[in-house]
């Protein structure tokens, strides 16, 4: 089993891998970084290469784990964190750890191998976007679990080891140190407010209209006016909304529009740019909901422009070539 | 001018180009990468390439601005803030933002194009840190200025865009939100044990022993417990010191063997891996000084090995493929 570790300083959690560790000569270079090689586990016919299946979307009397599915979700058989288990949370000297037990789920979006989101119908992403309410809501069951995050990683630069079109979700035994942050800043500003911070965002984009890229009826996708990186997108329901899985069921399509209408825009700029995306919700199993008035679920949206260097490693400050007001022109501007 | 901006929920900084923004075609895609092209202004000959020098180490009798140097402080040519100017902070709705003020100068470290530290003299890397102490001294001289950093991109993926070896340090008007968090974090350790959590720190791994890379009279090099990164180092001074520049003249010489060593060491393991070193230190002008007997100056020491992808940008968890102490054994035994 790998290793939860807490570092007493910034508070930061890492999970070492204790059990598998990879030894230098398995990094891979800069140059020579590309697809896992062999046949793709996320195609039709090649359902045995996965872990077997947890749920599918499927076609009338297809059994698990055969062809006949639209989306299917299996465990990442190279798991982050495992999901049997106890904590044992513990002291090594003056750092923390535990046992790194949670869930590892990936989300196969598509049988289609070269087709993105933006390439799919709208019914199909609203397929993919009601899994992840499934799927969230499964996990949540489970106490241990105080955190899932749903995440996208697209190009072997943006993290993905595998080319067909997957989502990852993790489910965390604790709240992670960025997310906490985030929650904390936005309820200090309920405190000194009564407002939520995102609900006021929302309203001063929509005021200022330079930074919104698309809108519809339950959502609006704009470019953060601190953007971290060029082309940065987040998605926000225009209705107060502290989980993900609070979503109204109505409310998905508009949704699913928007996520194809964004990637389809970066695209028509960028070719076939890689990408992260991160649905921002509130933990789970939280006794203590203060944070359900003033949290404000959102998906970030990154296009990988630009690298990270020592620069933001060192301050957590970020260089921003293009401004999110010119960025946010050029996405309006393009027609898809 | 670039803007500074703050983003009221995690209280982060970003520098947006305003002036110069950079378009959509001019974001090199991933595959493209590689140095910028044209003769290096770095090398000797071509010291008409970079700004006017601000300061150098150089032979007797050769002018600034020519051949003759063997360390070379410049201005950066494409800076992230400018010198000239006043913050002006103020307020854009619920965000704040200021003028992009600060200093960002280059430190060429030697006038061999294709030598990294780990090929120069004792006495060269030497020199090279005193200029890191010098122009530190010089900066906080300007009160505007709250912390200076020094750090180093070495490889286009690290962040590098010339191959010629070379430091950056920048000049910030505010204490950036990372380091804030850790001197924060340190604080409230000396606040409930009375000691300094970096000396507590080394007294854990000099007793444990398995994580130490390297040792002599005045520094310590080991991979931390809680590394984010595989075969992350950190170097530290065995005796307490709050600031970088405090670092006792006659201590300078066994850091810059340990450095060399260091990165001796990983490039005996992965060849000529690519990586980031960042200095971190306590910021300056400021007068609540609580942070003295708590903070301690290191460095810490990353190689570019795996890539950052969703689930590190969304939770500030990190995945270490390789365990900090197998690390640690594998470049203690190697020798150079």
């Amino acid at each position: 089993m790998s290793e939860l570790r807490r570092d007493p300083i910034a508070g930061r959690w890492v999970i070492v891998s204790t059990d598998t560790p990879i030894k230098p000569e398995e990094y891979e270079h800069e140059e020579q970084h590309g697809w896992r090689p062999g046949a793709c586990p996320f195609c039709y016919g090649n359902e045995s290469l996965t872990p077997a299946e947890i749920v599918a979307v499927r076609d009338n009397h297809t059994p698990p784990n055969s062809p006949g599915w639209q989306v299917r979700v299996v465990p990442n058989k190279f798991p982050a964190l495992q999901i049997e288990g106890d904590l044992e949370r513990r002291p090594v000297g003056l750092y923390d750890m535990s046992n790194a037990i949670g869930a590892h789920e990936v989300i196969i979006e598509t049988p289609y191998h070269h087709k993105d989101l933006s390439d799919l119908l709208d019914q199909e992403v609203t397929n993919i976007l009601h899994m992840y309410r499934q799927r969230s809501l499964d996990l949540e069951k489970d106490r241990r679990f105080k955190y899932v995050m749903i995440f996208k990683n697209y190009g072997p630069s943006a993290g993905a080891s595998l080319e067909h079109p997957h989502t990852q979700i993790i489910a965390l035994p604790m709240v992670p140190k960025s997310v906490k942050e985030e929650i904390i800043g936005a309820q200090h500003y309920f405190e000194y407010r009564e407002r939520c911070i995102f609900c006021d965002m929302i309203r001063q984009e929509m005021d200022e209209k330079e930074r919104i890229v698309l809108e519809n009826k339950n959502f609006i996708a704009f470019c953060p006016f601190v953007s971290r990186f060029p082309f940065e997108i987040w998605i926000m329901p225009k209705k107060h909304t502290s989980f993900f899985c609070e979503t109204p069921f109505e409310a998905v399509p508009d949704l699913a529009v928007m996520l194809k209408g964004i990637i389809a825009k970066v695209r028509k700029v960028f070719g076939n740019p890689e990408y992260n995306f991160i649905l921002h919700t509130s933990p789970i199993n939280n006794p203590d909901s203060t944070n359900m008035d003033s949290y404000h679920w959102h998906l970030e949206f990154m296009p990988k422009l630009t690298r990270v260097a020592g620069f933001e490693w060192g301050t957590g400050f970020y260089l921003v070539p293009t401004p999110p007001e010119s960025s946010a022109k050029l996405l309006r501007e393009v027609t898809v």
